[in-house]
Order: C-alpha cells, then structure tokens, then sequence
C-alpha cells in the first residue's frame, strides 16, 4: 500500500510500504477514505532529524472498516468510521472522566507514537477498535465529510481549548493563531456563548474565515504591540480567556500579555518548550490559571458530530485544498508556505 | 512608635520610627494588639541583600482602631479588626469577582507593597479602611484571636489553594509543605470534603498537627522518593489535586510528579522561581491545570470567621510561640531554624 513517510525536515515522501493488517483481537483494519495534514505536522516538518525518520505521518482521518478482529464487536467490514488522534478503549478510569488521552490501556497511544502505521495512507491498523473508532451515518462521498474528518482533532482541539477555559456567555475571549486550530477555537468560544472574540492572526484569508466562525474582533499586530491592541479593545483589562494555539513561546507570551488578572490561558497548541515563566511577573501574581493539553476529541464527538450533521456548524470550511494521497509533500509544502490553511486528502 | 525593620538577609531590627498617622480621608489608623511573623518573610530573610532595605516588615494583624478619616464610613475608634494581606476598596470590578488582590484601586497595594508601614509594628495607618478592614465581634483579648488573625493571611491562604484547586469530595489531595499555609491547605481540604488528604513535609510536630487538621496521609520523603511514595498511596496514579504551598521549585517539581493526569497543581507559596516546567513532559501532556496565586483572604474571611468563632475549625493551633514586638528577631531566627512554626507578635 501507498504512505507518507517523513525522513527529515521538509522531506517528506509518499512510498509504498507493507499493507497494514490486523495483529490483535481487538485490531480494526481501515481503508482511508479522507485524512489530513495537521498544524502540528508541520513542527517535525521543521525541525526532523534524518536520525528520527522515517517515520509515517498523519493522525487524523475517516474510512471504512474492511475487517475487525475477533474481539470487536462495535463494528462491521463496511462501516464508514472516524478516528480521534488517540487510541484508548474508552472504557479505563481515564476515559469514564472523558480524558482519553491518557487512558490506561498498554495500547493506548497518539497515532504520532505508532512506528508503522499513519493516518496519511491508503489503509491503517486501528488498536482497540471498539473504543478509539466511531460510526458515521453517512455515506463516504458525503459533502459533510470535511467537516465530519475535524472531529479527528482540530474541531475537538478547539473545543478542549475553549471547554477547559471555561468559555461562556459572560467571559470575553482572545484566540492566539489563525490556523485551523485558532479557528476551531473561535468557532467553539461562539458555540459556548462568549460576546467578545478576539483573534489575534495576520492572515487575512483566515481571519476571514475567523470572522465568519464568530470572531468579533482581528488583531493583526503580535508581540508587545498585539498586546496593547487587545488590551485596548478589552478597557485595558484583557480577556477572561485565552485560547492558544499555536504552541511556539511568543505565543505564550502573547497569551500572559493578554489574559485579564483571575483569568484562564487554555493551551491546545503543542508546546515547542518545556521552560517558561510561571513566577509572580507572568501567572501567580495575578491568580492566572493555565491549563490545556492534547485534546480528548473522542469525548467531544458525540456532542459535535450533530450540530455536523444538523448544518448548524460548518468546521469542514478550514479546509481550502483536496488533493490526493500523491500530493501529501506538495500539500506539507502549502501549508507550510501558508498558501493552504489545510489539506484534504483523498486517496 | 516601634517597628520591625529588615536590613538585609538574617539581619531583623526592632527600632523606633515616625508614628504612623492618616494621611487619606480614607485611611484608618489601627493600634496593633496581634500580628505574626510569616513564612514568606523568611524568603527575603534568606536573600534580602542591604541594597533592598531596610525594609518594614509584616502583613498580618489585628488591631484596635485609634483614629478614622473623614471619608471611612464603617468603621470607628474602639473597634477591633483584622486586616487582609492586601489593601483593597472591596468595591471595584476585580473586588466584586472577589480577586481583591487584583483590585484596581490606585491605592490597593499588598502591604509588603507599602513603603512606610508594617504590621510587625506598634500601630499602622491602613489605607482604604472601609474595604480592607474587616470587624471582629470579640474582645482583643479573646481566646480566638490566634485563629482569628489567621483570617490575615494563612488561612485564607491555604483555602485559596483549595478552592482554586477544585477539592471536592470526590478529589484526592496532596498538599506539600507543612509549614503554616500547608497545614492550613489541609483544613481547607478537609472543610471541602476530601477524604484522601496526603501531607509531604518531614517535621513530626508539624505533620502530627496536619493530622489533627485532617491529613489522612503524611509522606516524609522528598524528590523523586516522595513522589513515587505519593503514587504508592493513590494506585500509581497521583492525586486529583495538588496544593503546592512552599514556593520553591523542587516543591513545584514534586506537584507534577505527584499530580493524577488531567488534575489541578493550585500554588500559594510565592514561587521563588520565574521559569518553570510546563511542556509537554510536564504539564501539558497529561493535560495538568496550574492556578493559583496571592489569595484574596478579604474574600474567605466572611466565609470562615463563622467556623472559627463557633469553633469548628481551631487554625490559630498553627502558633507555637507568642513573643512581645522586641522578641520579632528572635521569632524570625527560631521560624528560620524551625524550632518555631509560626510565631505570634503582641506588641
């Protein structure tokens, strides 16, 4: 079968490599009918070693069953299915708080942490089937599937971001980054009522798109200057919540420059650090909580996937590019290039 | 009128200075009868260098009121009060949200803030009277004024720590440092039902006092040692909660490795630190919340003052010595050596 394969930074190739196959009882074999490249994607895509590749690449996407194992009894060869980034059973002490991604299972895991299989491929072993993979009630040519493929990550990263920040119709909000995730978290902070949204991106084709997802305010400017700029759309206070997502330290630091004092900085973009300031002069000093991490998208699916299907939400609108699985390195590169915000792709 | 002066790390004086007098229609000037020596003063009794002092010292007292601007409503002489840590109106946005330790008052300031005065003293003039003062309906020489002063700050220190943190009964906790805010993080976490209360700190009369506040659970271990202890007593999984009360970093190191994955780690020792852990390997990854900050103890005190006057709660149990004002070196060194764990100053 055909993957994607990256062997260092800005080297990423499509090549043929042994089929996937079930191994375990509880093993689901897919074939893909719609996967993605993801924002962080592009943090190895900057920086791999050729010591750490090759290694297959994606971890978001929409397929239909083509043989279960003997344990699993959930699904049937024939069932169209999406997958959240992270395997879990869905069944351990972990996933009953809705926090799978860090369910307990031996073979719980990010589809970034599986050696030989990726998302950006014609078929993938899917661990744990019963509990990782969830039905969809609708054909795989359906025009709801590029919304339906955000509920893999982005839609229920920015939701986690806006969830964990405690969004509601009485805090105001800022966005860090107009990525598909920033963009996800303007679209969630709307759905959860919040007034006032601000997203701080300088790209105007998304920001666009962030005004139609709910934003009521675009700062363009970054650094001290975004800073000032929000704060003054804000009455010099800032914002209850910030979301982040982006993951780099200006952002970061953007976000403790924004944050009003009592208030909630919600990370979701993974971070690119380990150190950063949390003393008296950044967060203790004005009582302000962080908190964030990878997303739990499968807890978030059931409640989604209906405004999805009901038309309420149009998530699907981050992707701007479909190209099949041979246009995987082109589409890296647009992205990259910020000519694309997000790339479909269709094997 | 005498008062406590620091001239640099190990070096507490007691000297006479210009008596503290109103200066703002708003100001009340309060004759000290108890206040205390705390551990965050042993921060710059370790660091202080002569170039930063000498400096006033304390922030917590009670006292009697001698004298009231003609712009204080609430308050008169004869009345005896406790007073927060910090200076607030009680009335701007951040006061009614109950962050009075963010109040935006041009003249809110923690007292550490203010140049001139100090509650380690004779008398003090007390800015904002009517929203930083709050009224005790006991003698000034009551049995309860330990407790009661402990309204100033540890208490609602430690309550803070709890609250922030989400401790429930449904919430495991640990709290690390028995020193007074730690002890005291233990009777929050009691007072809000957790039934797991694990205490980290190796001095037996303080731990032997945390278990009569409600620790279920003491680990004398530290570092790596006291973390995989913590993860003994919870199935390996660490505590829902953790109240992190020293300031220093191998207390936040040991928060997150003694933290549950998608728990909360609530600081309220002033973190000696500016940069910290908080990536991937630390916080992000398992999804950890970080809150906390300088708590708004003029926002616990009408909560509390109740369990203490009906003797519910006994937190004035946390002062092993009483010494006169002149005897405040003295206090400062036996805290410093811990031969005491918190000293009681009545002038």
């Amino acid at each position: 079968m055909r993957a994607t394969l990256m062997y260092s930074a800005g080297d990423v190739r499509v090549e043929t490599v042994p089929d996937s196959r079930i191994k375990h009882p509880t093993d689901a074999l897919v074939r893909i009918t719609a996967s993605c490249v993801c924002g962080s994607d592009l943090h190895p895509y900057h920086s791999m070693t050729t010591a750490d590749g090759p290694a297959r690449m994606g971890h978001e996407f929409i397929g239909v069953v083509e043989e279960v194992g003997p344990a699993v009894s959930t699904l049937k060869r024939g069932d169209l299915v999406v997958s959240p980034f992270a395997i879990s059973d869905n069944a351990c002490e972990f996933c009953r708080e809705n926090l799978q991604t860090s369910c307990s299972h031996p073979e719980a895991n990010f589809w970034d942490g599986i050696e030989d299989e990726g998302a950006q491929a014609e078929a993938i072993r899917v661990p744990l089937a019963d509990g990782t993979l969830v039905k969809l009630p609708v054909a795989a040519d359906s025009a709801l599937i590029p919304s339906l493929l955000t509920l893999s990550d982005v839609l229920g990263t920015g939701y986690h971001a806006a969830v964990k920040g405690g969004v509601n119709a009485r805090t105001t909000v800022t966005v860090i980054g107009d990525g598909a995730v920033g963009l996800m978290a303007v679209l969630s902070a709307k759905r959860l009522g919040a007034e006032q949204i601000i997203l701080m991106g300088r790209h105007q084709a998304r920001t666009d798109l962030g005004r139609e997802f709910g934003a009521t305010d675009v700062v363009a400017e970054r650094g001290e200057e975004g800073v000032a700029k929000v704060r003054e759309l804000t009455g010099g206070l800032g914002t209850h919540v910030v979301l982040e997502a982006v993951g780099h330290m200006p952002a970061y630091r953007q976000a403790y420059g924004v944050i009003r004092a009592g208030g909630t900085i919600s990370r979701v973009g993974v971070p690119q650090y380990e150190d950063a300031p949390i003393g008296f002069g950044s967060l203790f000093g004005r009582n302000i909580t962080l908190t964030g991490g990878p997303a739990p998208t499968r807890a978030y699916i059931d409640e989604l996937m209906p405004d999805i299907l009901n038309g309420i939400i149009e998530p699907g609108k981050v992707f701007d590019a479909t190209v099949n699985l041979d246009g995987a390195p082109g589409g890296y590169q647009a992205m990259d290039n910020r000519e694309n915000l997000k790339v479909l792709l269709a094997p």
